[in-house]
């Protein structure tokens, strides 16, 4: 035969299959208990009617549920299934079309019957279509299939034919046998990765553990940080992390305030890795033991607390790498090592690893064990350092196979780079990532970035972590804008993000200092010198942030990103948005005055009707962070706030809805 | 190795390429001389520098040019190169990036020499990077890279080193011999098709073959035919296409204005191909003979003419198909074949082909066969009845397969239809294709319609043919607004499409009476009779539509769709677009009166700064309908259209432009 290959019979077209990322090439993103909505357009020549279906498994698993489609109302041959994932892991799907002869007889022998044109020659057909679905069928089904279909050819009482003909139970029972020999499949499998619900869903604290002594000028040990744990689990948090714990190389160690020169008794950097005491599965003596080490995280778990690992991957002149493996670093035409430098600025105490070794498959088994050691001492959460300065195959490779052992693991990207850099460490397996919500204050720019993260198909496989500071970013706008600009980024960050984090200390206690003007470094930074908090400070904003992630803990609505909705405010210092719970069952509006100085106010405009709040009566806002409550009525609701007092609200709708549930099809 | 199967050092990432039609599943289309912009997201990890290019070559040669890309400039990691397809037939492309070690080494070396650091070491990783390329190289270049290494190697005065390590002939010499070793390809061959000009531009009139004879009563010929052309000719129309030209079947024939009873003497629907007399292959006798088709093809192309039949795929009861392939239709269980319906319609006299016979093969060769048989007797463009009604593995296999052997042909699908199914069937070949545009007539329902045509990704496949009128519709617009009406949508037309086409006799006389109220349908509708037009009418809009197509064939602008921009105004009536040529030395501003009854005027808004329109001196805009000057000033001009003697301008705009012309890539 020369016209083609496969059977050209297959009528039915299937495109634009969703959730894909890149057309199917990287997985896309759940956590365990979503239901996962598969849309795609399915249609065929003519006018025949069709059925699809979506077939869905646990990747390596031989049993495939198969869940129908819909066509969405008005939705320009759009069709629609959903399930529920219920498991860590991968998950599969595909997605199937065929021509239902069935469905198309029985639409039209009911437009015949309307019309009353003779249809004696339409119940032979569907005899014969009943009697194909028999022979798909087995036991009673089939009997009773081929029952009907005798009767149907019987030539019987026109009105009795027509009752026989278009019943409920015939319906439904040759739809059970669908006739799929033509059938249409996507032809590649689509692919979930479905993560655990921390994932979507976190609050992360930051510190330093060697700033945790109690004796001022001391060394923090892991027993130090312990204590720790109980107010940063009051605060409500659910992820610590630390830095890294490694010991620091000694070989061009940098001092206080980035001095290049250090001192005898100067600590250096924590992500100046390696030393003679070893590298990244060594703990910093200081800090205590393995043993201890293994404490503090059953502590941690003790209080409902994931600790968090930093995972850098560069080396000191002295770490161990360097010796035992010269070859995974770049060699100079006069014998030394490259360090790390942005011309004119040399970072001589860092040396990267050379992706493009000799040595590299060893190499990358070795860097991939670090993250197995620090699992295997009970960690599962990991802030990767820099991830954009190693080789993305790097990541393609290492990131799935360590999940395919251990699905429950996270990889935060630490990429403040471009945005296609980003999004590519995101399609390759990271978690989550941090994000340039730190530089976006403005309305607009806020508007637009969160948007794009919640709105586009970016969603799909991007999981932004919104942090105010980092050791890294002191911003502009924290710097100059008070206490109320650390509020006003507090209460972004926690209603935005239903991922985000604080580096704790320097944020409870507002620590604006730069290194000088126009730098977003810390005056005396903790990456380079041991610092002491007085965390018990009168003015901290511990309560505040407790309050907050109180809020977020006991709403679902801001335990999710994609429902974000933007709305209009006649006061460009004004930013309004929503968030929905899955369910609908809870809404949440938050206003934030951007101003950090002056009071602002406005109105704000809600869509009634998209959020279902009823036009024509009163509604309650109740304000979770004051307690306040509002009576508002009808889309306009003015607002007032004044930094010196509150920066913004967190308001619970109160509507009244009905919930729907339907069946589901549960993976 | 464990890790990977590839090489793990490809650090370089490619995605996002364009043009590509669903990921790359289909080909793009573009016309013979088309420059083709390629662009792709191109990054790798780290701060390396990186190169790319994209590989080009015709369908199945071996002979790959290299293109090189660039980074646009604030294009976030877009990258693009372009070349010139010269001839008709299938062209393939990939992207290759690669990391520039040289390159970087370069960039950073003039970073250190501007901060006046230490260099040494860099002329020696110089002179490695430079030998590299010698041993790359060959001839005397390879000679002169390896004594360039030796002066760098040298330890010559750093001043001297300065000057041969960042001179240009050793930057052009080096990136002449790239390290291509681990470079990234993109995995999959982007296809682009190449069709004739007339593909992306060209205006088409349709008349009934039937209705040319000048004896009042007769069947008209194709010698009566001929006599008509110099008249479409000299109105400047490049294609004219005939409904069927088969024999007409004689069972359950239809009579005048679609009456299901005909009388002897009927000639029936040209639709309802087939009988005793032939089938798809053969000629009604009425018309003459092969002989005397082949002799009005010859007169047409003597004229500058093509000639575009209509393929509808199809067949009268009495269509031979019927008796020597029964099986190719569904037979219904009382023994008769199942006939075209839409219940309660029913068109009893066509039978349509079963795309799921058995013999379904041998069916699409044969169809196939029907484009080949008249392709052999010198037609080249066809215009396909209903492609949507037929499954579309078919197209898919049937056009690629005509058009390896025919590149120039032109396949325009009649398939006015939900979007998807257009757009599929663009995919999958067609040419060009019907659209909405006979019911766009507000100015918002035009500007989203062409913007979605024009500037998304659907202009890769999908090629627009805009018809104001064809014989199955007479909008209600024209049936309404009398002849303003027809000016109006034939403005629309040849200035919005490139391609367009008209129902000839039918708009040049501006017949616009329904068979009844309500319905699109002509009065005595040309389909089931035979119908004479006096075109020589005093009334006709013949000199109009010279007028226009004139423009048309003398400015490049109104050859292409893809510079369409719509501009404001601030009346709802008025419609203000422009297009430019390509090379942006040709541009033309239409502004529409879309109200057929009242005087419509405001102010239009150019934006002159993208239009390249000096903003501080008067411009000419010329009036090539009316031949009148305008000296416009600024981005706002005032417009007043009386549509009883006015429905629009046609502006050529005169501006002073310098043109840049580059090196081109032609293959």
């Amino acid at each position: 035969m020369t016209v083609t290959e496969s059977d050209g019979r297959k009528r039915v077209v299937i495109e634009g299959i969703s959730p894909a990322v890149d057309d199917g090439l990287f997985p896309a993103k759940r956590t365990v208990g979503d239901l996962v909505r598969v849309e795609a357009d399915i249609f065929t020549d003519g006018h025949d009617a069709i059925a699809a279906c979506v077939l869905a498994h646990r990747e390596g698993s031989d049993n495939w549920i198969e869940i129908p489609m819909l066509a969405i109302v008005n939705g320009n041959d759009r069709w629609t299934g959903a399930f529920r994932v219920g498991e860590l892991g991968r998950y599969g799907f595909k997605v199937q079309g065929w021509v239902d002869h069935f469905e198309t007889w029985r639409r039209d022998l009911l437009k015949r019957i309307k019309a009353e044109s003779d249809a004696a020659v339409d119940y032979l057909i569907g005899a014969d279509l009943v009697a194909e679905a028999a022979r798909r069928a087995s036991g009673s089904d089939a009997a009773w299939l081929l029952q009907r279909a005798a009767v149907l050819r019987s030539g019987a009482e026109a009105k009795d034919l027509r009752i026989h003909a278009t019943d409920a139970q015939l319906h439904e029972l040759v739809a059970r046998y669908p006739d799929k020999r033509f059938a249409t499949e996507s032809g590649r499998e689509f692919m979930l990765v479905v993560d655990p619900v921390c994932a979507r869903f976190s609050a992360w604290y930051e510190f330093f553990p060697r700033s945790t002594a109690e004796e001022p000028g001391k060394h923090g040990t892991f027993a130090a940080c312990e204590k720790r744990l109980p107010a940063i689990a009051d605060m409500g948090f659910n992820v610590v992390y630390l830095p890294p714990i490694h010991p620091i190389g000694r070989v061009f160690r940098k001092g206080p305030n980035n001095n290049p020169e250090s001192q005898p008794g100067d600590e250096g950097s924590p992500w100046a890795i390696g030393s003679a005491g070893g590298g990244h599965k060594s703990i910093h003596p200081a800090l205590g033991s393995l043993e201890d080490f293994r404490h503090f995280i059953a502590a941690a778990r003790a209080l409902d607390l994931s600790v968090a690992l930093d995972i850098a991957f560069q080396a000191a002149p002295d770490h161990p790498y360097v010796s035992e493996h010269e070859n995974w670093f770049r060699k100079r035409p006069d014998g030394t090592i490259q360090y790390a430098e942005n011309p004119p600025k040399k970072y001589q105490d860092i040396y990267p690893f050379d992706f493009e070794s000799e040595d590299w498959a060893g190499m990358w088994e070795e860097l991939k064990s670090v993250f197995d050691y620090w699992l295997d001492q009970g960690v599962s959460i990991f802030r990767v350092d820099n991830p954009h300065t190693k080789a993305f195959p790097f990541w393609e490779w290492a990131i799935p196979a360590i999940k395919r052992d251990h699905p429950e693991v996270i990889f935060l990207a630490e990429a403040f780079t471009r945005p296609k850099i980003m999004y590519r460490l995101a399609k390759l397996g990271f978690s989550q990532s941090y994000t340039y919500f730190p530089w976006r204050n403005g309305k607009a720019e806020i508007t637009a970035y969160l948007s794009e993260l919640a709105q586009t198909p970016v969603r799909e496989f991007f999981r932004p972590n919104q942090w105010p500071n980092t050791p890294d970013i002191l911003t502009e706008f924290l710097q100059m804008g008070g206490r109320a600009a650390f509020v006003i980024r507090l209460l972004l960050a926690g209603t935005l993000g239903s991922n985000y984090g604080i580096y704790g200390p320097a944020f409870e206690l507002q620590e604006n200092r730069p290194v000088r003007h126009g730098s977003e470094e810390y005056l005396d930074s903790e990456k380079y010198e041991i610092r002491r908090w007085d965390l018990d400070r009168p003015d901290s904003l511990r309560p505040t942030i407790a309050r907050i992630n109180d809020i977020r803990n006991s709403n679902p609505a801001l335990q999710n990103d994609w429902s974000l909705k933007f709305h209009g405010t006649d006061n460009d210092q004004l930013l309004c948005y929503s968030k929905e719970s899955d369910d609908r069952a809870n809404l949440v509006v938050t206003v934030v005055n951007l101003d950090p100085h002056h009071t602002q106010s406005g109105f704000v405009t809600l869509p009634l009707d998209e959020l279902e709040i009823p036009q024509d009566r009163a509604y309650e806002a109740e304000d979770m962070l004051s307690g306040e409550r509002y009576l508002w009525q009808g889309p306009r609701n003015y607002v007032e706030l004044n930094p010196a007092r509150r920066s913004g609200h967190i308001l619970k709708i109160h509507r009244r809805m009905k919930i729907e549930t339907d069946f589901e099809y549960f993976l």
